[in-house]
């Protein structure tokens, strides 16, 4: 039987197996699920070794671990790596979900659960094609390697570490795939040529060193809330520009090409302020809305926290006050170098009498692929012939920390084709994952092994 | 018997009363715990009844209740108004109480426990004092009347309303009493003739209609928390001062004597930065520490969240963001007025494409009390009697908010006399009470009782 036809048989069956890996909470950011996590990965190990596949579970000293599996046994042919995640982004506020995050329920065409899109739909499909290629046709047309984690929602700390001390030659490939995101527009697919960078911190201010009563000390001492907003403010200008020195000092426009190809998206800016609940979008004075989310770097506070915050009025100062705060780079820039500056900054923006920290939580480079490699043609290919269209080549605004070791390291392009779309509420309450195109990204993803392996 | 023998002989005794009072944790911030509150109201009329006065529990509309008890037996003389609150505020964070909250334990001469100074201590020495004159002599020297709420912590709001509305008549006095508060040092008999005025608010900003993944809108989007830290920051200026339009055109500096003998106040810089644990004081320039504290008004954020506040990094742009801001007021700024300002000013300051409501969580006027009052000259002999020193004068940074209605709507002079010591660690872990002067204070209001009734 031919990989499509069985694909296409099994379609239901996929689909109840989506839903086991989906109910298991592997949320890597939060302590408490650690054994959760884990058990996602022995999952996606005892699966993929029921296909026929060589693997392990590869410990990650102090964090998450990977699932490393292969099939080896097409001499001479090349061999791709898959890269992908099990591990999910925590799911508060709970109570703005329709139906339980970890209870996979369908409505409509969608599947809703927490993971569904961001990524274990996405991999599973990529698996699926996998089985469909060796169980319908006995074998795979070349070498596969896959590689999933369970810290990619917390910055991929382990893997990045370990592709580079230890994992470079299991790992080593001629190309590599990475199902991990969106069309840009629905039927419209869609090929990530470029990735923004990660720069990724904790900020805590200290001031007295207890609480206090703001009546009796109120105007003597200092107060680390306020003094955490003055820093958070001052790290932007009024025209939405971030103020580290030399943050933009490296910052390159992206070619006219790719900028005119930008310009022929179907990119409707108020339908985009709409789907966000925007009545506006206030970045950077100069820059269009796509311009902001992929070739401009950007600064934003992702969390913080200080002093009474239940119901009512508590007359208390702090002793302390934190917040995360998170930069996007863009391909000139280095996660290393802006984590300096940043550092330097937020100190200098300190008003007096406050002790401050500042911690790098997570750091990773931004990268760019060429379009013109083989396995990226080979995927346009694809695109035309499944979805009925030439892909479009854009940028992404978030990053797959690992895509830049793939480049950096193993000096491999990657082709980041995603089967997500733009509305499956990522990181956000009822995150979904619409499911035609779980089974036309299997397809893809059988039809583009046959062209690369061929 | 007299009085101060009886109070003498007791003491052990009224000790362990007040050690059942304390274990109950009438936290009025926290509506998990308003039966509690209740609990702590029916307690203290119990007791009151059990002493001969007759009493009963005020219900406040959608609050907690007020315990109100009198003895009215000494016909021709003048009638006492004490007031106090048996409510106490939150206890976070627990981890760092070295024995729990609500399990009073004498550590050398201080009681350890949430509320033991602030204010069921304080409140308890007076009824210790009463039951003093009750069981010693028979009799009290005056007419007494005793109002005890439940909502002091979270502003007052239904005490305000119930003198101003119903409460008038029931409450009227000839002057008040009211053991809330601190001696300035360790010794120093201290009577407080000033009250700033308490402006607290809640200021929520709104962006996106959910959460959003920063790295794909990260730079084209509102985010609520920068948003919120541009308000805050705004709020002050780099000289410390409250940028509200005319927060400070009515602001008037306090008397020549007053300033002078605040001058004279053993007040050690150092001591007191060493106390709060920080390097320095960074407040408003042009004035000293006590002015600060006692006739300067000021703002501070007390509480702050939004956005991912765990372990680790989730790059998430929150939907919104919330903070507690308050500032405090002199006698010549009114809340109503500088909370229009403030909702104005936070208006202007909200950058581009957020949403923003600004609540009043809370509001009292500054008050001020003419030391040359009989009822105050009265406590100041007795300070100069049981604590061998002339009084010192001084103003309090917080606000009793109930006091500025005895003096707007009752039109009587309070006694501002406290039995707590600047280091009680008030609305922070570990509160505690000093025992001596537990004591001490139930032979002050013994003593004063005498005075102002004979």
């Amino acid at each position: 039987m031919s990989a499509r036809s069985y694909a296409q048989d099994n379609r239901a069956r996929f689909l109840g197996e989506l839903k086991t890996l989906v109910r298991i909470p592997s949320i890597s950011a939060m302590p408490a699920h650690r054994d959760d996590v884990r058990r996602g990965a022995e999952w996606l190990l005892g699966h993929l070794r029921s296909l026929g596949f060589d693997g392990e579970i590869i410990p990650i000293d102090g964090g998450h671990p990977m699932v490393y599996a292969e099939w080896m046994r097409a001499a001479g042919r090349p061999t791709v790596l898959f890269y992908g995640h099990y591990d999910v982004q925590p799911v508060d506020p709970l109570e703005e979900w329709t139906s339980p995050p970890f209870e996979p329920t369908e409505r409509g065409d969608n599947l809703y659960a927490r993971g569904a899109s961001d990524d274990k739909g996405q991999v599973f499909a990529v698996v699926k094609a996998l089985e469909s290629h060796l169980r319908g046709e006995g074998r795979l047309p070349l070498n596969v390697k896959v590689l999933i984690e369970g810290e990619e929602e917390i910055g991929s700390p382990g893997i990045n570490r370990w592709i580079e001390r230890q994992g470079k030659k299991k790992v080593a490939c001629d190309f590599a795939w990475v199902s991990d995101g969106q069309l840009f527009a629905p039927e419209l697919p869609t090929i990530v040529t470029g990735l923004r960078g990660l720069c990724y911190t904790e900020v805590e201010v200290r001031g007295p060193s207890h609480d206090l009563h703001s009546g009796q000390h109120g105007g003597a001492t200092p107060n680390p809330i306020n003094a955490l907003s003055t820093i958070i403010a001052g790290l932007k200008d009024k025209r939405g520009r971030v103020t580290l020195p030399r943050f933009y000092a490296p910052v390159k426009e992206p070619a006219s090409e790719e900028k005119a190809s930008w310009e022929r998206l179907p990119f409707n800016e108020e339908a985009y302020l709409k789907e966000l609940g925007i009545p506006a979008s206030p970045g950077e004075a100069g820059h269009g809305i796509l311009e902001r989310r992929w070739s401009r770097p950007t600064l934003d506070a992702n969390g913080i926290i200080g002093g009474w915050t239940g119901a009512g009025p508590k007359t208390v100062i702090p002793a302390k006050a934190m917040a995360k705060i998170s930069m996007r780079l863009v391909p000139e820039q280095r996660a290393k170098n802006v984590f300096k500056a940043f550092e330097k900054r937020v100190r200098k923006l300190a008003p007096e009498a406050v002790e401050v920290d500042v911690r790098l939580l997570s750091g990773s480079d931004a990268v760019v692929i060429d379009p013109a490699a083989p396995p990226i043609k080979a995927a346009a290919a694809v695109a035309r012939e499944l979805w009925g269209k030439d892909p479009v080549y854009i940028r992404e605004g978030g990053s797959v920390p690992v895509v830049t070791q793939f480049s950096r390291i193993l000096k491999v392009p990657t082709v980041l084709f995603g089967f997500g779309l733009p509305d499956d509420n990522l990181h956000a309450p009822n995150e979904k994952y619409y499911l035609p195109y779980f089974y036309r990204g299997i397809d893809t993803v059988i039809a583009w092994l046959e062209r690369v392996g061929g």
